[in-house]
């Protein structure tokens, strides 16, 4: 079956995925050149860096998501459809998806990534993810369910277990989400738990790599571990996983935590959809594109963002997998599409980068703009203001600074929400 | 298995749901007197008026629940326990949960009340409910996605079968609803859905009895019924549904309406557990209780809110299944408790009724207070009021102000979200 889409004497081109790159593709592509389709499994846009303020109760996902259509809205001519692609042919130029499939003369892929376990055989059965909303949302109720579980039990190991939480990952997001989880265990759960000894909780963040946030200077890396300290989270460096079974994580050889919650943040890999040559497709599943974002087998196919591995001079094993890269790149593609059009030579992708940031709970954060490095309240504050104007919508920028304020003056979580799925 | 509760020497008072009583309870009753156990299927309490807000897009689900642990954090006595009770055995004082089972010396039943389909076959498992928040967005997500399904179908009977909306019950639940939608059709879809042609979509309020908001003036449901005409709402009185199969509704003897989406306001009944005598249960599946809420046949099992049937000479048939009617009760009851350990006299349940109020969409509104009724602007504007000063906290109450006014001056719903349940 074929999606449902009229046919015009322009040619088609097709966006996978609306994350960051999607969004602009579909926003900025001259509707004269192109039939602008674009798919995306969601019907709303994700703002993954605030994801783990939804799994720890600081924000509600209205306030992170944004309705595809809205950023459409005064764009009739792009066609949205919500699918799941399952496959592309190549020789067919055709996508399948849980719809029905879909020619294109053009196809651009801003899937971003998907999580990684490194071929590890139980970890995908049992370590939570967050990548996307409703994983978000589950690792939210999960924590505060094997909170309500603690009491329930007389069984101390196990009552142990269920408030002990593993954190894998010492990047950005592992990080935030220690720190966040050291703010719950610090101000709002021995309110909420008088039965428990809170400080039993544990907090453990596993790094396989010699420091946290490796990515950033070793000044970040060092204060940001000092934060963590001072936050009651157990840092353990140069410590791989290497397994973990709903019960015991093992790791570091032979070091195991008894915990029934475990959060995988230590690796993603390119979501690169089926049906591609392996020689095609470059280190951690990305698909290898030239200075001009076109893959290097197949020239009416391109990649922007974190799926796309741009090898470069500076960046020899690719670009870093962030939301600015994805921003930049979609914006150069755009311009190259309309250069190609009108006959103009393509200019070649060169990443500027702004810097790196990280916050670690409360009035601490660690910046990193080129030489300029700072640390603590006002990096905090820094970091607060760049997310917040970041975020998409006047009505979810209000929202998030309510939250956000009054999570301050409270040293409250107030979504603190077991919400389950739908049961009649 | 009994659930890990300590045994004290005070007489164990447990109270059955965190709804609108229960937590009065709750917070109220003295601890000198009773060990005070309150037991709930979620940790959150909702504020059930406003769910047909989640359920249209206009409201996120944190605004209108409330963390149960945040009521009673300065009150470390009250221990909260998330079950789900399946049962109670009157002659052992015990009820049976999902988590086990737990012994009582006096039970308050403030469970509320359920759907009630009356009986049908096919109803509960095709119509939608509104009861709880996860009902509310599973709701949600319905709408939108049967939108996004119209766009995938050629077949022109399919699509307008999508595009139609049934909402049964013109009680204010249903009128607000139905309300709700129209004011989407109106603003909001046909900005998202530019392929389809939204005059399409109907919108049919069906309704039993003679008119809508019968348990209001004749001068208000005469109103409500212009406002919903107004706002493209089909409305058909006298109109008992007889049966809908997931495609086609029947009613009103040969009537019949295509619609994938049948929402059912049309009734309530007690939510009562499991394990009391046909003899101790009223009209509606309440718990029969004096003017002290008082079971009559268990004068240790106390009833107070929906789940209670109190026949009164002014209320024949029982008090309106209302948030007021459960606050007041609630508040009797405790002090009645308080009354019977000090050895005073019990006071008897009188309702002091302050009206009923309805909203239809933007800037419309019927309210009834006593003999002083009024409608329109700014009955509309005592409806926004009234509602958000009972949002319990602070935080909810701002994020609803933000989004109300958001709504109001983009004529948007922010929160056109389809998250559904994680999928590994």
């Amino acid at each position: 079956m074929k999606i449902n889409i009229p046919e015009t004497n322009k040619p088609r081109l097709v966006i996978l995925g609306a994350g960051f790159a999607g969004l602009i593709l579909a926003r900025k592509i001259n509707p004269e050149d192109y039939q602008i389709v674009l798919l995306d499994r969601h019907n709303y846009h994700t703002f993954q860096p605030l994801l783990y303020q939804v799994a720890t109760g600081g924000l509600e996902p209205g306030s992170i998501a944004h309705p595809l259509r809205k950023f459409i809205k005064r764009r009739p001519w792009v066609i949205l459809r919500m699918a799941e692609v399952t496959g592309i042919s190549i020789e067919n130029q055709e996508i399948s998806t849980n719809i029905g499939s879909l020619r294109y003369d053009k196809l651009i892929l801003a899937t971003g990534s998907k999580t990684n376990f490194f071929g590890q055989q139980h970890l995908p059965e049992f370590a939570m993810r967050m990548k996307t909303v409703p994983q978000a949302l589950d690792l939210r109720s999960l924590i505060l369910q094997h909170f309500e579980e603690a009491l329930l039990t007389s069984d101390l190991d196990q009552r142990e277990r269920l408030i002990t939480f593993v954190v894998v990952g010492g990047g950005p997001t592992g990080v935030e989400t220690a720190g966040a989880l050291g703010e719950l265990k610090k101000h709002v759960l021995p309110r909420d738990y008088p039965e428990l000894d809170i400080r039993r909780m544990q907090i453990h963040l596993i790094e396989a790599g010699p420091r946290v946030l490796a990515g950033m200077s070793a000044q970040a890396s060092e204060k940001a571990l000092k934060f963590l300290k001072e936050l009651d989270v157990n840092v353990w460096l140069n410590a791989p996983v290497k397994d973990y079974d709903g019960d015991t994580v093992s790791f570091s050889g032979t070091k195991t935590i008894a915990t029934k919650t475990l959060i995988w943040t230590a690796g993603v890999i390119g979501a690169l959809p089926e049906g591609f040559p392996e020689h095609a497709i470059g280190r951690g599943g990305r698909l290898v594109v030239n200075e001009f974002h076109q893959s290097l087998d197949f020239p009416n196919i391109y990649a922007v963002g974190d799926i796309a591995l741009m090898q470069t001079e500076k960046y020899p094993n690719g670009h870093p997998m962030v939301a600015p890269v994805a921003i930049q790149q979609a914006g150069n593609l755009v311009n190259n599409l309309r250069r190609e059009s009108q006959g103009r030579a393509l200019k070649p992708f060169r990443y500027f980068d702004k810097g790196t940031m990280a916050t670690i709970g409360r009035n601490r954060a660690v910046v990193d703009i080129h030489r300029l490095r700072f640390q603590g309240f006002f990096a905090w504050f820094v970091w607060m203001f760049v997310h917040l104007m970041s975020i998409v919508g006047f009505r979810n920028r209000m929202v998030v600074f309510v939250d956000w304020f009054w999570n301050y003056i409270s040293f409250d979580r107030a979504l603190r929400l077991i919400i389950r799925p739908f049961k009649k």
